[in-house]
Order: C-alpha cells, then sequence, then structure tokens
C-alpha cells in the first residue's frame, strides 16, 4: 500500500467525505426506540460496499440485523473489524444543535467539531475507518490484511443477539487473527490512549408495585389523602434502593458484591504508576463538566477506582406526577434502572443473583428486578500483536500512546476474547469526541493543540492496519 | 319555593341539563398546565348568567380568573356558595373512556355515569347546582337564602390566588353567614356523608442536583461508567429521601414533625365510635383498588388513622434516564414531590421549616425544598346551622348521615373558616362519584342502589338551602 498516495487522496476527497461523515449521523439509528434501524443498516452496507467489501449482507437475528462483509486483500493476515451502527436515544435532551443535523462548527477550542448523536459514539468513528478504505480502493491499491466486518445495531441496547451472531457465524470469523474495533481515541488535550479491555454491564429494572406487593394501591394512582391508611409502593421503592448502597451512595451493600473483584496485581499496579504520571484528569473534568471526584481521590488512588471498581449506579428513577404542576397522588408503582458494572472476575448471572437475594433478604421479595442487559468484561494481553500494531502506529505519528488496562465503560468484546474464538480485541485510532450518552455529542474533524481531525483519524486506522501486516501473529 | 313544582321541571329537562354537565366537561380547565382556563371560566359565567346571578364576573388575579356572582332572592340570610372550575391533569394516564369526551355509559353497577376529567371534582356537583338554580328561575320562583358565588380556577394548584381574592374582596364576603361546598357526598354503597373539616396541605419539591451539591456531574447527565469516580446526585435524593420516613413508608422521621397534632378529643372519641359503627371500608377498598390498609387496621384505629394522621407522601419522583429502552447515564439531577397532610394544630410554615432542618442536619443542606402550595387545615363546628340544614336534607331525602370530623383531602376552606371571616363552611349534598386525580373519574347520573342520580344530587341542593332559610343564624 503506497500510503502517502492513499493519504493525498483523503486529503483531496476531504469535503466529500466529511459529507459522508454527516450522512451517516443524520440517518437515525436509535435502537432503543427502534428508530432508523434498517435504513442505517442499509447506509452501512453501501458503504461497506464503496469501501470494496464484496457483497455485504444484513444478516437477521431476532433483534436489528448485523450488517456483515468481507474484505479480501490476499494478504496474509485477517482481522475482525468490530464497529456498530446504532446510537443512544436524545430525546428529551437539550442541545445547542440539532442531534440529528451533524452540523460542523467551531466548539469547544476546535476549528471544526461534527455535533449529533453518534457523532464520537461510533458513526463518526466507524465512517473515517470506511473514508481511509475507500481512500485505498480508489487509489486502485491493496489492504496490507484482510477484514471481515461486524457491524452490530443493538451495542446500545446491550448486543442481546451478537452472541448469537457470532455462535452462528463462528466458521467464517474463526480465521481472524484479532478485533479491532476503530474509535477516537484521544482525549480533548489530544493524548492518545489504549484500552486493553473493558468492564461488563448488568443493566436492571426494578419494579415496585402495588400490584406485586398486595399493599398499597393495587391498580392505578389514587388521591395522596390516603396515604393516612394506604402502603406507599414509592417509599417502599425508595427504601428498597437505599439498602443498597452507603450513606454517600458509592458503596454496594449487596452481600457478596465485591467478592469476586480482583485489585490491580504488583504488575498493573506499576502500570497504574506510570498511568498516573501522565494521567489528567483536568480534560474528564472539562469534558464531563465534574469539579470533584468522589472522596476527592487523586493520581494512582483515582485511576485505580476508576478501573477496577465495581459500580451501582441508578440511570433513572420515576413513578406518580413527573409533568409539570401539582398533582397529589399515592402512585400505585414506582421503578429504578440500575447499572452495575463489572470488573474481573465478576460474572454478571452471579450478580444478578446477589442483588435478587439482597432484596429478598431485606425484606423487598416482591420488588421485581427485570434484566435489561448483561455484558460479561473483557481483557486483551497488553503484549498482544494487535496493542503493538496500534502503539507502533499512534507513534509513527508522533503520539505517545497511554496504556489503559481497561476502560470504566462496557463493550460486547467478551464475545470475541472469551470461549470459543479466544482473540485479542482492541479500541484504537487517533481523533478525538466526547458526550457519548449526553447532549451535543461531538467528534473532531477539524484538529487542533494535537488533536487528530477527521484526516489524521483516518491516517491513524492506515497505519494500524499497516503495522500489523508487519507485527501481525 | 315551590319545591315539586322546580322538581318537576328539573326531570323535564333531564336531557338538557345532562348535556350541561357534559359540555363542562368537555371544555378542559387544567389549572396544572394552563389549558382551557379562561374559556372554562367564561362558561361557568355564562351557567351562573343562565342560572340567575346578575352580573358574574371574572375578577382577575395574579394567576386564573375568580368566578364571583351574586344571586339577591331577597331572602333573610346570605350564603357564599364556594366552587372551582379547574380540575386535574389527566395526561399519560390509561382510561377507558376519553378524559375530555364525558361519554356516558354504565359503568360500576350503575346505569348511567359521566366519566371524564372533573366529573366528580367538581365540575358535576357545580353544574348540577346551577341546574338547580336554572330550574327555580324557570318556574318563576325565588330562592330561599341569597347566593354569593366564588368560582376559583386554581384549586388543584393550592388556590395561590384565593386568598388575595378573599382578602380584596372582604366587604362582599362579609354579609354571608355560612359558606356551602355543593359535592357529591355519597360512597358506591349509598351511604350519605358530611364532613365537617379538612386537612391542610404542603406541597414541596426536593431537587438534588449536581449543580446545587458542587458533586457529581455539574451540568448534565454523564456516561454511566463514570459513577466508579463520580458522585450521584440520584442516590443523594434517595438517599435524604430514605431519611425523612420509618422503614415501611408510614411514619416520618423529621423531628418534631408531629408535635402539633391533636388526637381525637374525648368527644370526637365517641364519634369516631359511632362512624365506625356505620363506616365500610369495602366501599373504599373496592373504589380505589386497595386489599390492604396499612398495619391492616380496622375500625376505631383505621379511622383514627384516617382521620387524625399527618402524612408524608411522595407524589412523584424523577430523575435520569425515564423513556423506553436503556440508557446509560449518571445523572446530573433528581426530583421528588411530596406531600404533607396537616392536622389541626399543624401550620403549614413550621412544617416546611421543619423539612428544611431536617435536611440540612441530616447532611442535606443542598437539597433544594421548592413550595408548590399549602393549605390550613379547616374545621366547622357539629352545631353549626348550615350543618343541621344539610343534615335535614338528607333526611327530607331518606338518606341518614354519617358525619365524619373531617375528610383526609385538602381544600381551601380555612380562607373562610379562620380569621378574619370564621364562617362556618361545608361540603355537602347527595350522589356518587369517583376516582378524583385518577383515571376513569366518574359521577353517577343515574343512581342505583340508594345512590342518588343526576336528579336526586340536584333535589339534595334545593332542599340544603331550604333547610338553611329555617334553621339559619
Amino acid at each position: 500500500m503506497d500510503r502517502n498516495r492513499v493519504e493525498a487522496l483523503l486529503r483531496k476527497n476531504f469535503a466529500r467525505d466529511l459529507k459522508r461523515v454527516r450522512r451517516m449521523i443524520q440517518q437515525p439509528s436509535v435502537s432503543g426506540e427502534g428508530r432508523g434501524i434498517r435504513e442505517c443498516a442499509q447506509l452501512v452496507a453501501t458503504y461497506l460496499a464503496e469501501a470494496g467489501v464484496a457483497s455485504p449482507e444484513l444478516v437477521e437475528t431476532g433483534g436489528n440485523p448485523v450488517v456483515y462483509g468481507e474484505l479480501d486483500a490476499g494478504a496474509k493476515h485477517t482481522l475482525i473489524v468490530y464497529m456498530m451502527y446504532d446510537t443512544q436515544p436524545f430525546a428529551g435532551e437539550a442541545w445547542t444543535q440539532p442531534p440529528l443535523e451533524a452540523n460542523v462548527v467551531p466548539h469547544e477550542g476546535f476549528p471544526g467539531v461534527v455535533i449529533g448523536r453518534g457523532a464520537v459514539n461510533t458513526k463518526g468513528p466507524m465512517v473515517a475507518f470506511l473514508n481511509a478504505l475507500l481512500a485505498v480502493k480508489q487509489a486502485k491499491d491493496l489492504l496490507p490484511v484482510n477484514l471481515k466486518f461486524v457491524v452490530e445495531g443493538e451495542e446500545e441496547l446491550g448486543s442481546p443477539h451478537l452472541p448469537q451472531f457470532v455462535k452462528e457465524n463462528l466458521g467464517r470469523l474463526r480465521s481472524a487473527e484479532a478485533v479491532l474495533y476503530p474509535a477516537a481515541m484521544q482525549d480533548r488535550a489530544g493524548k492518545a490512549k489504549l484500552w486493553l479491555g473493558n468492564k461488563g454491564i448488568l443493566y436492571l429494572e426494578l419494579v415496585c408495585s402495588g400490584a406485586r406487593w398486595g399493599r398499597g394501591p393495587l391498580a392505578h394512582d389514587i388521591h395522596s389523602a390516603n396515604k393516612a391508611w394506604v402502603d406507599s409502593p414509592v417509599w417502599r421503592l425508595v427504601k428498597a434502593l437505599a439498602s443498597m448502597v452507603s450513606d454517600d451512595g458509592n458503596t454496594a451493600k449487596v452481600a457478596g458484591f465485591y467478592d469476586e473483584v480482583l485489585g490491580p496485581s504488583p504488575e498493573e499496579h506499576r502500570a497504574l504508576k506510570d498511568l498516573a504520571a501522565s494521567f489528567d484528569p483536568e480534560a474528564f473534568r472539562v469534558e464531563n463538566k465534574v469539579d470533584h471526584f468522589l472522596d476527592d481521590l487523586e493520581g494512582i488512588a483515582l485511576l485505580e477506582r476508576y478501573l477496577y471498581a465495581s459500580t451501582l449506579n441508578v440511570d433513572g428513577i420515576w413513578g406518580g406526577h413527573t409533568g409539570p404542576g401539582t398533582k397529589t397522588v399515592l402512585p400505585a408503582e414506582a421503578r429504578a434502572r440500575l447499572d452495575v458494572r463489572l470488573v474481573p472476575d465478576q460474572a454478571p448471572d452471579a450478580m444478578l443473583a446477589r442483588i435478587r437475594t439482597h432484596l429478598d433478604k431485606k425484606g423487598f421479595p416482591d420488588v421485581e428486578v427485570l434484566v435489561h442487559d448483561r455484558y460479561d468484561w473483557s481483557q486483551t494481553p497488553a503484549g498482544a500483536p494487535i496493542v503493538t500494531a496500534a502503539m507502533k502506529a499512534y507513534q509513527g505519528m508522533g503520539h505517545a500512546p497511554e496504556v489503559w488496562p481497561r476502560i470504566g465503560g462496557s463493550l460486547p468484546m467478551y464475545l470475541f476474547t472469551k470461549e470459543p474464538l479466544r482473540l485479542p480485541a482492541l479500541a484504537a485510532g487517533l481523533g478525538h469526541g466526547a458526550h457519548a450518552h449526553a447532549p451535543d455529542e461531538y467528534m473532531v474533524v477539524e484538529g487542533a493543540r494535537g488533536v487528530e481531525g477527521l484526516l489524521g483519524q483516518e491516517a491513524s486506522y492506515l497505519r494500524i492496519l499497516e503495522a500489523y501486516a508487519e507485527v501481525g501473529a
């Protein structure tokens, strides 16, 4: 592959390629609402075909289709490229730019960012990666590695059908050596990162209702004067929730919650020390509008908390009258959505059983626990060739990578890294974006202060593939 | 007044008069949403004029207008008729009939009920009362008492501008001897009731936000992976709320909460005993779909709990992602709406101060307490002429009244019963309806099993006025 020639083409086609990014963001694909899914899957298949994939398929599952395709470059090594085409919802959020317009504006000190739902999570990186492949094809060049694309449409739902897809397509996936998940891995200060793993997640909904309790209003909200002689399912939910955490809300009080948590090994602790030396919490604070970390932790302790802690969070809570104005009701039901982030060696099913046991023991056997999603955690060895390749690519573009043992977020990488595939998997790539799962999600398209723009991001993906061709297993 | 002739006219005009009830329900007037208010006030003024009120006015306040009018019958005695034209909201509720259609259907064992928002609370009784007056006028007869109408449009908001109206119109109100609030006071089994008072209310909104706390997300929801190192305003609200009540949610744990609560006097205790002999909790259970009273109380203990207890209820709670699907966020804010029901001798302002102190002392000084409404409690002596008149009217129609020292709900009657007016005030009238503040609110229009229909309800109002002319002060 003549990288200089391909990069010249990318520069030449910048305006068109940015439009391709915007077009993908403008196509809604909110899996939580079933909005625009099939249209987006079709658009991804079109982009794959344009990038050189022979015949991309929409592989049907019990849910949203997986877009699958192979790009055979006749190379020695083969990577799975994991991507997603669905996004978080945005209804009810306050954005400064419409979340489906993908407007390009100066923002947060960058000359140009694209603002929209999915900008960085992860339509921007997906299209940047495909733009790079399109340039290779238009240069009539060959990729240095073969690629097998697995682009799912249910990541934001917890990938409920990806296990099925992987199981049913093992034959096609087995020949791959590693998994690359194209991402924008620089922070707002330009620091380039690599994550070697991710936490798992158990996303639950707790339902406390008079109907199941047998007390309180059984069928509908009633006049709140009746609180004098009727029990309240909302107070019951509040008490059940309060029983699950310490007073500061930062330690789970569910028996056995932390039993399988492995703290950092001595080796990992040394790595944390290195990380703490370069880690700048300020970028996170500014990006997320947070003043204080919990317990005002700093340095290694802060990083250890973020990377090695299992957590219990309330994602949402609601019951009774939540609209404007006054309405005096004793509600018949209240609900809360909780997520547990899981670290090695915790398992989602064991955690679910412990939460159930906790509620039963604390006197809340009627409080229902619905499971929305569950992911296992994933871990890739620091010495895996895909990690070496990414580090080499970053360094080749003048970026010293900061290596993170894992991230706090959750991904379905365990489907590749655990049995039966047992492949190393890595999220990698330069570029920067922020506010995933939040208003004004953006991705930088014109870089500044060491943050690569769309061109640098595209180039970084090419360099990773190139480096992998050299160091691959 | 020739009652027989007036009642014959009511029978003759039943279809038209029922349409007048339906028309009023069909006109939305949701004060919590500012919907249809002025149109409804205008409609009430039209009905008042048709009923013989000389020149009804929309009296402007800082909020929704009060419809005021006088009907001078040249009689010896004068009553204030207190009514309201606003209703609770209904958005998001599951109704079997559209809440604004006022359909008349067989329902819950009655041959005909009108279903709609405000059917019993309180457009149905209001129009029934005005229908009765219209019949008197059409019979070219004279009412036995003079009436001064005070019809407010903010009762469901806690009557924020009624104190101002009463203050500014003392000159017009002072000549009245008592206050009548037309209501449908039979339960579903046909038992006719009188309440001598009502509880007060303090309706609050608690806000827990990162912005005020200075911890957690300060500006917007962030990715929930950050729970590992960022505090949660939702957990904080849960803990603040949990600190306010006992484990069963039925006893407030706010210091001093019950200090001014007067239990029943020996005389009131004897009245409770009488009440317990006739009170049938089954009607309440069926109407509200409740199986168990709290602590499985029965008899006098149950009635005492309902009538003499001050309560702390959660009317609504919300924060984070409350829509469909999965969204993993660490919310920046959570809110709860609480109501405190106040009994003699509690005062709203003192209660507010105690809740503020509780939160401060428990370590939640940043949790904001917004006041939506506050009503004082009200009490009318059992021997007041308006009470005697209502009892006489009920008995005249074959109904033995069940006298309740008060109700658990809240009304702005204190504005009439306390300084400076100090008038006896009474909610009275036959007829039945249910599900105020809930889906499928209805009022019976064709009676059964001793429950009066619209005609009996209208007749009962006429009899109360007639009886008052005899026993009035």
